[in-house]
């Protein structure tokens, strides 16, 4: 997929899906990073009945943690090598209850700066084969530099 | 503790208890019901390693399981015996990283409607005793009443 | 324009305009209706020194003004002809200085429902001709029936 | 009135204070800065037809506009000489149509940093001298400090 964003590491993709790795709540709610584009990541959550609310739904915290992480490394793959990645904020708006098979956040970069990065993330639940978009995300980032 | 609001539901405690109960996911993380006041609901959460994001804090998105839902209960205790409660939307700032023992997510409704609830969340990090606002919630959240 | 939405009042577009001569604010400032489609609704206003922030910017909450009223206008073309509208709450992502000659500010609907609409706008900044990106809003709005 | 936050720069009050009437917008709607301590600031506008929606209530964007600015001079009062301040993004909720006489945003720091700043506002509307929580808003701002 083409992308309208340079990355300044060339070695943005591993260095994504290290720190992926590394967020230990991905394995505990079983999500997988999917796609890693410059400025534009893809998280996948398969449905597990421990991960929901009252209705029987995802809950609105589970798709947090998945658009989150989409934003944060959405942004990530677009720093420079040393930066390390902080969320400053986010807000989610849930469109839709998150009925599904498999729920895929995808995570874009909409403004990029020197420190402060602004992104969204698109949540959508696939069910029989057919996606519905279910939640938004918009959120500011923060590059950290070593001191 | 004293409350500025009335429930409509005197038995609003074990309607929140019954509904906490049946979110699936707050057994998954470890959460509990701490506190159902009209209108003031606490969740508690204790510290677990297979929660974290990269940095070994607890990952944003499991704050935002325990915030939105001491958000949603604080609302539903207000609700009148028939209605289910839905999270419309809501934004998060996170102030300081979520290290600590135990997480305590205090929901309090800031403005009750007959349909639409704005409710807001502060999350505490305790450590060693003392306890440090990290991150707070703004949300709306509405009464399904069965047509 | 062609739309993905389908009005349900046929003189959505009389009627978003009557209202919106109803706001006496955009006189004012000099706001004007540009462009009114089923679920997407344009509003223009031309740069002002009386109405910049101390860096001769236009402040933060004269483009409120025009995205907020762009998100609201957006959801009303859609609403049936008995209704009122009413914002519930929006969020702002400031993405540059809002620099120009010239602000338009390109009001979404998301998602509508009978009585919750999830709507964004975004605000472009023209100057000598080049449009930009200066601010994103995400907001959510009622309609309100007559009882 | 004492507050937990000390000034980093002796002359908080009229660096924020000339900050104020450098922002043309507050002389057009007609604001006055009404109070200024260390982390708090406080804005008054009195009621104006000409600053109203379709409904005859103060526009939520002119709302924005007095909520904005007390939370972006209340981080700037604690911010050293030097910083210009700058905002992120926030968001808003309506809780109540802004009817009233006289309109006071009171703004605070919730958490002030290097460079960046969470603050809030509440929007009171003053009727026959009863106030009325008709509005809060919740942002994050940024202190840019010369190169």
């Amino acid at each position: 997929m083409s992308s309208q964003f340079e990355p300044k590491d060339p070695h943005f993709k591993s260095r994504v899906s290290r720190s992926f790795d590394e967020q230990a709540v991905m394995t505990t709610i079983g999500a997988a990073l999917a796609e890693v584009e410059p400025g534009r990541v893809v998280i996948e959550l398969p449905y597990r009945p421990e991960l929901t609310q009252q209705d029987g739904f995802i809950h609105a915290g589970i798709s947090s943690t998945i658009m989150d992480s989409a934003c944060g490394y959405a942004a990530f793959s677009l720093m420079p090598a040393e930066a390390r990645v902080l969320t400053i904020e986010f807000k989610i708006n849930l469109l839709a209850p998150a009925a599904g098979d498999l729920f895929r956040a995808v995570g874009k970069v909409r403004k990029p700066g020197r420190s402060v990065y602004v992104a969204e993330s698109e949540l959508y639940a696939s069910r029989d084969g057919a996606d519905k978009l279910v939640a938004t995300m918009h959120g500011t980032l923060m590059a950290v530099y070593p001191q």
